[in-house]
């Protein structure tokens, strides 16, 4: 297999943010950027955890909690401190990588100071195979004989973005817990083995930090310096984690980091995406795998992937329909047992999603926007600050972004179909589909007196689509048809329930509820509006669309009077025009492509794309998916290469109205995933047709002109299959393990 | 009678906007504002046309015409030119007066030049015996012998928002008419008279500008001058008018301004108020009834008042609910003819409400928000510009303010009630209330499934109610009540029109579809939400108002980052907060005070009063009046004062948004009139009590503590009646003529 480097080669402090987040490592537990390690916090470091949130006070977001930072080191060589960014200066050589296909965060600095060079080499990786453990090898070495001192901490002075969270702190000789106000706490451990010719060490511990000073005689040339074995441990590890660990400070760096070598060669064993004729897609594509599976909650009894993934509390660390829509289908394709803990992640989430509804005046289960535990909505009703006033303005992403629900039970969907695994129904997943049937019909709304000439039709008014930039429309294509979508498949698992009865689910002693759901979805299914369609075959987003200012994205922005305003809500530039944020009929054409005819979707690709801004990362890999539905793949390649690329390029929008959103983009890597497979390789799965011992699926590849071939791994149904697609044959076989 | 003079004493340049509004002429044909003879049109004089608009381009909004100045005069003494603003560094002496017992406009300036004392005087004022007349009296005296020149032009370079709609202009030695693209034009037409020691006169017209220089020999103390009477005539005076005028240049200056004294003398004779014991209230009120008086169409077929009455282009000289809900009652009280010109103007609006409607997607009539002749909407869909940005924002006036149409059904509804006259149902009225109440059954919707536990309901959802810094919100107390009362009164009028058929209304010869709409309004009746109600009696304006921010006035002021912010709309400070821009569900309990108990009327008023910013100028009266009608009239008095004073005291808010909304506000004199009848006086039209020969109204007043009485005529149902009133005592007797 390939070896797979990114490397950012000449210091760069401006771009500190965006590479904290494109050479992160992590383990599913937890995220660590790819900070400098003597960065504070002003420069952003994290060790961003999984699933542990507060709320610092009520004027504040909720979000995810970052650990002590474990790999926080100072170095003095003669007295003098050598460290980024103050000593930039004296940088004579740089170099940051990512060896993705061995998990492994490499940093090399060469300092010229006035006797010479001081070369300072970091190796850090998150345990794969121990989940609460992180490691660091601290090397320095300088050309001349010089007097050193390292000082290893343990940062309790964490970057926050709405905290202080962290409100008492337990300092101890190798430790550091910090505690919320509500009692929840993550504490890191850690003790370092120094190596080369020391002198001696001492505790230097500060209120919030734990730290060693270390100092070494050094010789010319030889190198000094630590190994770090760190372990994170949060106060709802028994909650969260399957099994739960402590530190084990008798675990080696050397035998963890051959452990890391030998999981990650496994791993791309078997999920190594080649593509023939194409180093940068291939590079691309499994930088994108890499980091999904860093972020993949293994060790979870039911845990999701938050919008940022681990980067940090970027988005709260809450929990989107990425996962369900974007991110799902790669683990589902390749690691189902990690598909159905996002999955449990939602059936958890009913709660919150049946208060939620409840007290936004409906019935059923309106999932939050931006989910936390148990499916708390940490989305805020002022989720955006005006650029000019510096105030909070009203937006309606919590209480009107309906379509949350429906990419849940869309994503139970897909999962079902793809593994033949209807086991997540009977552990909570009836129940959720059916109170978020319950949900979209408490959403339907009828006119007793229509518009004269008009039919009486059910509508869902007052939301807002995929396309954020325009708030409150009514009848948005994508959430009509979504919603029929959950009352088609509450259906579907209703005759499936009666069929596969069991004990597990509270709904099913009682059919006759059922039933009168049944007969009541079908009477209502016929008379929802779908959309309304133009002569051209164009879909209109919502009603009235085709009546705002058309114009382009360009003029759009020109408009603009700061770069960081948003372009949405009712004062924003796209507001009052047809200028888009993302896929929206897109998106429903990408989900439902077998109702539609091509010349219909390309009328609406021709339509949609001019006038969209991209604005989310969701959006180009819908585009590039149906653009590959159409049969062009070589006009699907740059959207392909832009979701993949999303971190990998420079950062486009770190801002929006006012609000940092950088960080990690995952569905953007899942959406790049869900083109190859679905888009290039042309990966279907048949409703009806069922030969034995096959699954149900099939291929209808499209590969881009410059491709030679492609070769993957899938999990169908239970069994691990390998595909090799080129322009004329498509080879798929099941592997036997 | 008293004579009430309004005055203002030293030349004042900052306030030229402020003083031309306070000190307007007119006659409801035009209204001329108090600008200073020479005046250019940067300090905004004008000659506002009733009913005549244009749109200049379709970038700008549609507005109402100005005329062409004949008022404009600009003075030489010994080649020196004396004029405001120019020369006042020389006033030695400035007073400017209306003298509302005669409608007469005086001002007198003296400059002090090198030589010694000039002191001009003026009388100026607009015809109530001649609709198409003004009339100027331009008078000097210098207290040295010197040369003069007087330059008397009419001026075509007229002050314009939204222009200029004058495209063409065709000048003449006595005339100016200006042209629009469109085709509708205005004409001017003057002579002037000088008198004293002249010399000689020529002619120097310019573009736009027709004018004669007038030289005189003018000796120590002695007057001259000119008189100049001035024609106004529109392309569209025979559409608009009873009796179109033409220009009569043998009607002299003198027999006008006696027609003028004797006109007034008349009107004051039946209309003055008098307030025994306040006679800042009694001025005050007296310049309310002047003002409504200037502003009265009573030349026209149908016409109705705008909400800055005839002072400017400002709201673009459109009628809005101001007239039906606010003016009404004092023409209904006093000149029912008048108020049934302002009805007439609505039927004639049924058009373009029935094409508002459909354009909206409803059905039946939808009447304009700011309308214009034949009921054109000239509200815009971007009615508000963002400050920071400079930006046109999406506003929801036009489209979500449903409330509009109520308002034209509730004036019908008065004007029959009080004057006893059916004949408007007969002329149009039928037709206008039975398409009302067929665009409120159009607005009702109904969820498929509400929420569990609570009953199916018919909602209006998606409104903004008068409270404009909410915009659509769903549920609205004002606009669901007043919808309920236009069914309620269709069924009243569907009554009467079987009892008194006559052949004018198209619907009349389809008694099924009248019985149809019958029982299907009695039907929905019941079913309607109303609104709301706390523990403790406060009606919810909206549904979840109550979750809003509770805040004070002060608090939501201290947030504006720029005085001109508009405080409504999602980014404004109020939108968030319970804070309102006027009585709303406070509006609500005074239209239907019936219906309440006073322990409800006072908690609503004293939960809504300090979260009401009184950003409008019709909110202090509807507060007035439901204190009044709690019984406390000291309370109210303030709210009166305020608003009769509303043009006398200084301005308070001449920007919203960007847009310039100075101007007169007739609404708010209609209700300080409304405060007094219905308020202080307690005149209550009782439904069902009827004594031969007596009208069934009935009087309950509150006077405030420090009022001896008040004395006012009234006409009810057909006949004149005198009412005193003091705090023990009512003598109401008919008035034989």
């Amino acid at each position: 297999m390939k070896e797979i480097i990114i490397k950012e080669v000449n210091y760069d402090e401006e771009n500190y943010a965006h590479f904290g987040t494109k050479f992160l490592i992590g383990n599913g537990y937890m995220g660590v950027r790819g900070s400098m390690e003597e960065y504070g916090a002003k420069h952003m470091p994290a060790v961003n955890i999984a699933g542990v949130y507060n709320q610092a006070s009520s004027e504040k977001w909720r979000e995810s909690l970052n650990a002590p930072n474990p790999f926080f080191i100072r170095l003095k060589i003669d007295g003098e401190e050598l460290s980024l960014p103050n000593s930039s200066d004296k940088v004579v050589f740089h170099e940051q990588s990512l060896d993705i296909t061995k998990g492994i965060h490499v940093r090399k600095t060469i300092f010229k100071t006035a006797k010479g060079n001081v070369t300072v080499e970091t190796e850090r990786f998150a345990g794969m195979t121990h989940f609460n453990a992180l490691a660091l090898k601290y090397s320095v070495t300088a050309d001349y004989d010089c007097v050193s001192s390292i000082t290893s901490g343990i940062d309790g002075e964490v970057w926050d973005i709405n905290g202080p969270h962290f409100v008492n702190f337990e300092v101890e000789e190798n430790s550091v817990k910090g505690i919320c106000e509500n009692g929840v706490s993550v504490m890191t451990s850690a003790k370092g083995v120094p190596f080369g010719d020391m002198i001696g060490t001492k505790s230097a511990n500060e209120e919030k930090t734990a730290q060693n000073i270390i100092s070494f005689n050094a010789k010319k040339d030889a190198a000094f310096g630590l190994t770090k074995v760190a372990f994170v441990q949060t106060s709802i590890d028994e909650k969260i984690s399957k099994e739960p660990q402590k530190p084990n400070f008798l675990l080696k760096y050397d035998t963890l980091l051959e452990e890391q070598k030998q999981y990650w060669k496994d791993f791309w064993q078997e999920n190594f995406v080649e593509i023939e004729g194409d180093e940068k897609a291939e590079t691309a594509l499994n930088y994108s795998i890499y980091s999904l599976q860093i972020i993949a909650p293994r060790h979870a009894n039911a845990l999701s992937i938050p919008a940022r993934g681990l980067s940090g509390q970027v988005y709260k660390g809450a929990v989107f329909w990425d996962t369900d829509m974007f991110m799902l289908d790669y683990f589902i394709l390749n690691d189902p047992e990690t598909a159905k803990i996002l999955l449990k992640y939602r059936v958890d989430g009913l709660k919150g999603a049946l208060e939620k509804a409840d007290r936004e005046g409906y019935n059923g289960a309106f999932y939050a926007w931006e989910s936390h535990e148990d499916g708390i909505e940490a989305c805020s009703k002022f989720n955006v600050t005006d650029i000019f006033t510096g105030r909070a303005v009203r937006t309606y992403f919590d209480d009107k972004q309906v379509h949350i629900s429906s990419a849940i039970v869309y994503g139970i969907k897909k999962y079902i179909k793809l593994t033949g695994d209807t086991s997540i129904l009977f552990e909570g997943g009836f129940d959720v589909i059916v109170e978020c049937a319950n949900f979209y019909l408490s959403l339907l709304t009828s006119r007793v007196f229509p518009k004269m000439g008009e039919p009486r039709k059910l509508e869902i008014l007052d939301v807002v689509g995929p396309d954020e930039y325009h708030e409150r429309v009514n009848n948005n294509a994508y959430t009509n048809r979504m919603a029929k979508f959950v009352f088609e498949f509450t259906l579907e698992v209703l005759d499936l329930a009666k069929k596969e009865t069991k004990k597990d689910s509270p709904l099913l002693p009682f059919p006759e509820v059922l039933n009168d759901l049944k007969n009541g979805l079908k009477k209502i299914i016929p008379d929802m509006i779908d959309f309304a369609v133009n002569d051209e075959g164009v879909i209109e987003q919502f009603d009235g669309y085709f009546d705002l200012e058309d114009v382009s994205v360009d003029v759009v922005r020109s408009r603009l009077k700061d770069p960081r305003e948003y372009w949405g809500g009712s004062n924003g530039v796209a507001y009052p025009t047809q200028i888009i944020k993302q896929a929206d009929v897109v998106t429903m054409l990408a989900m439902f492509k077998d109702e539609f005819e091509k010349e219909i979707m390309k009328a609406n690709l021709d339509y949609y794309e001019p006038r969209t801004e991209h604005g989310s990362s969701l959006s180009a890999c819908m585009y590039g998916l149906l653009q590959c539905f159409c049969g062009m793949p070589d006009t699907a390649y740059p959207m392909f290469l832009k979701s993949a690329e999303v971190d990998l390029a420079a950062p486009k929008k770190l801002w929006a109205g006012g609000i940092y959103i950088g960080g990690s983009h995952p569905a953007s890597w899942g959406g790049a995933y869900q083109m190859l497979v679905y888009g290039f390789a042309g990966l279907k799965h048949n409703k009806d047709q069922k030969s034995k011992g096959k699954p149900n699926i099939s291929f209808d590849p499209h590969l881009p002109k410059h491709w030679k071939s492609i070769s993957f791994h899938l999990t169908i149904q239970g069994k691990k299959y390998k595909a090799k697609i080129t322009h004329k044959k498509v080879v798929f076989d099941e592997v036997k393990i």
